[in-house]
């Protein structure tokens, strides 16, 4: 029989599976030891009963830590009080590597957490944010490929060297030394010509809802586990994101927030979130002061105070 | 009417369409003006006849030097003489920025197109090479997602600044000062646990075949303008890797191409392309010798002095 992932075991429901992972919470009993085991795609529960297996592997069994990697096999079956619904009664066990102790227990403090990041980082809080993040970038590629865009990482150059000066590539940058970066750096900067400012905002405001749409698609799971409030990010799909104008958003602001900003202040983060509760989506603010923005934004004809430029602000940040 | 691409022009066949983009190549005769017009799609054939514009722009065709950008309204007819076998008579010209003399001609040398290399890389032979490997870059990100693959950006650390020291954070690696690194780089690897030596070969010529099949799929056109022979490409995909082992490419290097590589030696580049050329796909060589591999490769059980690593070889390198 062949290893087959985790969320193929549920999916088969019923029938003998062999699945290999790492112990994601164990808890022994007399003459039974329940596992959890967790792999790239799902986690299962599983028990191994002391009379289902070889002496072996009982003891094997019962010096199980969280973390440690088994292969198993045995049979799937319903069961509604498991964490996913499933449990595999085991037949076969074999410990690939026994883990230390595991150092973060339940209702840890933050501290404790940070410090132990990179263990932290396989709970299933984490690796859902993970997952969800790899389906932004992955929603972002595609968006940007289905709209005729092409991607190329152009060398740059970097004043230092980033890993040793065996390699290093010495350019006459105006007279200053320079060098070709060694390590392959993405910057990650969209580029298109012929566009004029409302091509550009329906651009962003396009890449957004498809990264919206592909997340609620692909990982409703993982939304579950964040308890997050899916129907909060369907209406970003199906509305058109409001356009208002710095100055329209500072009236908004003094009137329906009791917040007075100076015209010609940037908005901080205080007040782009009492902004944003007004909307049930992301929304545009443009021709914000000039003085306040990156110097190579277009002037607004119109206005030359102002530029054509603009901040998308989602709620909640 | 709103502007269309080149490409989406040349597939209207015949119509009123108008295009912008920059000047490819332009000459001029008495009471016509040829202008290759280029975008991000395509290129195509136009002609500026002095009867059919206004006296401003056959004066602004006249002055017309490539790489200028241009906004051209017209009809669109098949013409087999053209490059694209399309051309468009045109009504309306709009010059948006008129260009200085384009520094590269025909047939130049290679030193002064490397010196003009960010002129250069509009060429078509260059764009071509650029589109592919952009569509290179795609097919890798989706063979690794349709294979369950997560992406991630881990930070990771750099012994110096790479942009400015303000925003720089300093780091105790192991009583070694330590920053954390401040651009957002993708070390692009690809980690996947349980498994098996053969499955990675099998991940690794899947990657390839898609790759080049996409590749097949997407740019046809590009292959076409670089003249490389797609029936070479075709073989790839229809037939598995030959797998060979070090001490098997030794033998065939000296039996069929009368080279001796003594045991122990990595392979050259030069044997390297002598191995290939007895293939008429990529292949793998397994099992060097353990004193010329990484430390990490695993040694084999079976004999000690090799390891369980692979290097794809292909042909043209």
């Amino acid at each position: 029989m062949s290893f087959i992932s985790i969320q193929e075991a549920l999916e088969k429901k019923s029938s003998q599976v062999k699945i290999h992972g790492w112990v994601y919470r164990e808890r022994k009993q007399k003459d039974l030891v329940f596992l959890i085991i967790r792999d790239h795609s799902n986690i299962i529960q599983t028990v191994i009963k002391k009379e289902n297996v070889s002496e072996k592997e009982w003891g094997d069994a019962n010096k199980i830590l969280v973390e440690s990697s088994v292969e198993l096999e045995g049979e799937i079956k319903e069961d509604k009080r498991a964490v996913t619904g499933y449990e595999i009664q085991v037949k076969k066990l074999d410990v690939v590597g026994f883990a230390d102790v595991f150092p973060i227990k339940k209702d840890q403090s933050e501290e404790l957490l940070l410090d132990n990041r990179h263990l932290w980082l396989r709970s299933r809080k984490l690796t859902s944010i993970l997952k969800i993040r790899s389906t932004v970038f992955g929603a972002i590629h595609e968006y940007f490929r289905k709209n005729n865009f092409f991607e190329h990482q152009s060398p740059s150059f970097a004043p230092n060297a980033c890993e040793g000066g065996s390699t290093l590539f010495k350019v006459d940058y105006f007279g200053k030394p320079m060098y070709l970066t060694q390590s392959w750096q993405l910057y990650a900067e969209a580029e298109a010509a012929w566009l004029h400012f409302a091509d550009l905002m329906g651009l962003a405001e396009g890449l957004i809802k498809h990264i919206v749409k592909t997340v609620l698609e692909k990982n409703s799971e993982e939304l579950k586990i964040l308890e997050r409030d899916v129907e909060k990010l369907k209406i970003t799909l199906n509305k058109k994101f409001p356009v208002i104008t710095y100055d329209e958003a500072l009236k908004l602001l003094e009137e329906k927030q009791n917040m007075k900003v100076k015209w010609g202040k940037d908005l901080r983060t205080i007040e782009e979130e009492k902004l944003v509760q007004l909307f049930d989506t992301p929304i545009f603010v443009t021709h914000y002061p000039k003085e306040i923005k990156a110097f190579y934004m277009l002037e607004d004809p119109k206005n030359p105070k102002t530029v054509l430029g603009f901040d998308c602000l989602a709620p909640e940040g």
